[in-house]
């Protein structure tokens, strides 16, 4: 028996779901769950169904094609683990959580590979069976960098990478190759404290709470869809080094709960914004 | 243009969304959402709709029955406010936030009346516009006072009966009256310190976490479904009166919320537990 | 027997501590509380005691002179209800939340009066017992509404002024009479959304939380010390309208927790953040 | 220049702060913090105080005796890391989590070794750098797997021994050698669901949160002094095996906050309480 999920978003209409369910009775699949949204500011509709049972999977989609709208978007796929590709820089906690839950086979993904322009995550990552690219950005412009670590990237042809605190800005040439395919994680919580040093904007305006986010990566820096937020209470007594502490574990849990669902295919992009079923 | 809702659980089975989204797409309404939820342990199905239009309600109500299995629960009924009586004792703020939202026209209900066996908040609820019934419980057994009571309750023919803080205990004669329609606020998270003096008992355990739990009331006390619960932290600072006055604010949040969930029927109750389509 | 608190300020040096409690053991007092805090990163102590007893204040205070630097602030007062005036605009939730606890001796503060632009809160206010000023600005000039709204608010001499919503912009000729004396409720998690329509903005982002903030005014809109924030989490299912009715709850309670601790002479301003003495 | 703290509890009584404050002045000390709390229920005094400078702490010890009552406790040690031994099972999330920390100096303890009853956590435990003992429970009494795991410990000398989900119940005679020196992580707000599967227990109640609770150990399983809490927010959706992972990041967090607090001297025990100065 199979496990397929099914991903659609087109223009609302009347009966959209009545046909779309027609096509999968016709199957005689078993619908695990089964999740809907009209997005009303935009007539968008977007749907997300597990199934299960014995179907030909070309042919439901073939179904589902005529049935809906043409410029309809369409992904149906059994339930697999996804290949990425995870880009850090020197900080362990985020790719620390990654590698463990990697190792013990509680992410749905395999990690292809570790990339950085430090060595100083390396024994951590093949002492957990993870090959470790090191790529340094010394004496290399921004875009020659960038080159080598998007050759190293592309010999595993991943189906996301992830930026596990990975302290490079990626220009766009890099993030338009990639459409909703890397997932960053931001120590703030965004829109605030764009930009640099979160922590010390943080710590400079008084704040009383501190967060994390995770998020797409398009072109424009720390304003790609935001997939998950979770935030925590700080008081007058941190400063930014004790609020940068304090945030290590807000972000890796932010980072790994999006990763839970992007990798569950329950993370659907609609324009600026995500429509998560979860 | 009407606007209903339709709520429906019965055995799980193959095609029941293609069957139901049918009915609805025969009778060409706008389906505004829609939620659905198999219970897997016990292989039911749940699903909640929202629709409007210009439809003739006892036709589709006919037809639903038609495809659906005999033991299903069908409830369709326009959108409307519910009918509510208040019963409280003396504390003041859960009553006091439901009559203002009541005022402003902030909450999806009617306040028909408030009952308290103390005349302590009478002023109150005078004052912003609800009738008040004083059913004092001296001098009378549980039994007598409740007559009284139901009576009171009674005469009002309530959809819902909200306990703001009522801190008498209901019996079984009761509850029995009003399954799935008494809705409680219990000082604690459930099912930690059941019974009385919740904070007394969360200070001398010495917890760092206090909360409350809003749930209908069935015949066994603090037991019945849960329909929302939150928390706050608290510290070593704080004695049972302090956490008594903190926990204040998340009761009558946790209250309200619920409130907001029932009446906008949100909530469907799965044997002891509550499905909630928010 | 007196119950007295004591704020203090002061350059840091050693053995302040040991000269401020010498000076309270001297007169015998009962030291019910006592909390301290240096910011190292401007090398400045603050310090808050509760303590009860016989004593002459008057000579404490004198002692306490004697001891401390002379750039010293020193407050020592008897533990009183603050006298405050609210100032808001139409929307009832936080105002309805203090006049319930007004009402019920439940908010260390005596509501002198409101003061709105609008009549809509007046008989909410007069039925809970607080005296209504509905000063209009229209036909006004900003400056000329403002000045009709202070010759109110001077009437009655407050030792606070809370804006419990109150959607028209202060001048700095207004927030410089009262530093640190005016509360705001701002209806996002500052520094994000600063300005108006904080919920668009927020849908428009596409975030994942939402959140209130409650700071002291001053010069610059929304920039103040920021006293107390929380937030709660949000779906892709909410428009600005849906997140503006859940985020009411958010921002009465963050009002009111911020009250508290203003009221209880808990929160010292350090420059342009606050210390809480929770 | 050295840095010590000094955590001080006895019966209270006036002059108490003024006393110890002036024997640290007497010594020249930079207090760097200073926290007291006073148990008004059980009139008990407690202080903890971070100093730094040049200093003879053992005059500084036999000081603070002399101005101390005789039945007063008195810790004063330089701050340093603590030596510990961790149990665990065979889940990771927990060990998983520390010893990352651990490998990158990112914990305020040294690990001696990792002791399981099973060699599941074997090979994670080696390759980040630390000691395994694979201590068999089969074909042994409760009793004999416990002193040869008693054993093994012993033979460390450890400060604290860590629960990093060690399934098996200490004896009494086990936890009466390390009194609030053991730390367990327990799968619940406790406390609620005490005992076994409270992830299952928390399904069949319908809980609309799960938690997790880090508490010292003594003889009554899951009723030892609370140290942290947390909670995490669940659906109807869930079943007890999405709780538990679902479970598993608060876990670790609540685990590790805890370590924190007491490796850093912050947690003090009234009883069967913790007073937390954080």
């Amino acid at each position: 028996m199979k496990s397929h999920v099914l991903l659609i978003d087109c223009e609302d209409r009347k009966g959209l779901v009545n046909q779309i369910t027609g096509v999968l009775f016709k199957h005689l699949v078993n619908v695990e769950s089964n999740d809907e949204f009209v997005d009303h500011s935009t007539n968008r509709f977007f749907m997300r169904t597990e199934f299960s049972g014995n179907f030909d999977s070309g042919q439901i989609y073939d179904d589902m094609k005529n049935v809906l709208p043409e410029e309809a978007n369409i992904m149906l796929s059994g339930k697999r683990k996804k290949n990425i590709v995870v880009l850090a820089t020197k900080e362990h906690h985020c790719i620390g959580d990654i590698l463990i839950r990697h190792m013990f086979n509680d992410i749905n993904a395999n990690i292809l590979a570790v990339i950085s322009n430090h060595d100083t995550l390396k024994s951590l990552s093949e002492n957990l069976g993870v090959a470790y690219h090191y790529v340094s950005h010394e004496n290399l412009s921004r875009e020659e960098h960038e080159k080598k670590v998007l050759q190293v990237v592309e010999q595993y042809n991943p189906d996301y990478i992830v930026l596990a605190k990975y302290m490079r800005i990626l220009t766009s040439a890099f993030t338009a190759k990639f459409p909703n395919k890397i997932i960053n994680i931001h120590h703030s919580f965004l829109p605030a404290f764009i930009g640099a040093n979160p922590y010390r904007q943080a710590f400079e305006r008084g704040v009383k709470i501190i967060g994390a986010t995770a998020h797409f990566v398009n072109e424009n820096l720390d304003e790609g869809p935001i997939i998950f937020q979770d935030v925590i209470n700080i008081s007058h007594t941190m400063d930014a080094d004790k609020m940068s502490k304090a945030g290590k574990d807000v972000e890796k849990t932010v980072l790994s709960k999006a990763m839970d669902l992007v990798f569950d295919d329950r993370v659907m992009v609609n324009r600026n914004k995500t429509i998560i079923f979860n």
